[in-house]
């Protein structure tokens, strides 16, 4: 089994997260998206989305995207769960996930592709829309240190993915200066408890 | 249980469909997004991100985002499965899931948003970055009309959530004219086998 990785990106790095956290290894081979590794004819076979983490299993059968490369570990590995047990947990899990991507996670990551010029040899980075997905990234903090004020993790009581997700996108931000400050103390607090993980390692 | 609803969107389709692929019913309680009834105190009290679909449950416990509703019916209610059963198909489904979701719900729902003005009181639409979203749809359908080449549905032998992003996704992109061309023929091929089902009208 082999996991063509990515050092930087918050994409990647939920993975090795999570990974870390089941107490999983798995080969790892480095993709360069600076240098267009993921952009070759070799990686396009492997994955037509040019898109990294990918997994590729024993027998040459490819998982992309993120999610779905942590939820067939969850589902060949349930211990420790981090997607849920109850259908409830599931759901609530799933929500909040799904609040940190499309909330947190998309707008970071395109302000960090519009503003910085990172990938300017590959599209058009559109200055006006990268401040506004910062200014969308500051949006969503302000309502997840409402709901962080009596609520330990994401989901819950309990550690999931979801908290995985804004962690990795949190540590990413800085490169865009997008940062906690004074007014989010609960996230702060969160942030705290959270990246003491020895799975935040990765 | 209520299901707080609106007709056009691509996401409250899509969890429309996923309920009656299951014979499941809900009450729904319309949400007009274009007067704001999403953006009401009364339902940032039920969802402080102002999204629609949002499920109440009879205890008051409120699930939102689209593949969080869904995802505690397929709980609660397996049958028919559309997230998979295996964790080999469980990962499968969700790679094409987001894909379809990333690939394709997002720059088509960031295309309407930035061109056709819908929103304008409550957003500064971005047309460059709108008319950048059409041409990444369109990139995604070329993709994705290799892959039906040889595949029945989007992740494989059997109808998943996946195709209803998909389906509910294309439906919706009409009106900001992405539409299937002559070069699409596989895509159509897939298109006139899924919008038979009768779960197509929801």
């Amino acid at each position: 089994m082999k996991l063509y990785d990515t050092t930087m990106a918050p994409n990647a790095r939920r993975v090795r997260m999570f990974l870390a956290e089941k107490d999983i290894n798995v080969d790892c081979i480095d993709i360069d998206l600076q240098k267009g590794d993921n952009l070759t004819a070799e990686f396009r076979a492997k994955n037509p989305f040019a898109k990294v983490p990918v997994l590729e299993l024993d027998d040459g059968t490819i998982i992309s995207e993120s999610v779905a490369i942590c939820r067939y570990f969850e589902e060949t590995q349930p211990e420790p769960v981090l997607l849920g047990t109850t259908a409830l947990e599931k759901a609530n899990i799933e929500m909040w996930q799904r609040r940190a991507e499309f909330g947190f996670l998309l707008p970071t990551g395109m302000s960090f592709q519009h503003c910085s010029g990172f990938f300017k040899d590959r599209m058009t980075p559109n200055q006006a829309w990268g401040e506004d997905c910062k200014k969308s990234a500051y949006g969503y903090l302000k309502l997840l240190n409402q709901h962080l004020s009596n609520s330990t993790y994401l989901a819950g009581d309990h550690f999931s993915i979801a908290d995985i997700t804004m962690l990795t996108t949190l540590d990413f931000g800085r490169v865009i200066d997008i940062r906690l400050n004074d007014k989010h103390e609960h996230v702060q607090r969160w942030y705290d408890l959270v990246s003491q993980r020895p799975s935040a390692k990765a």
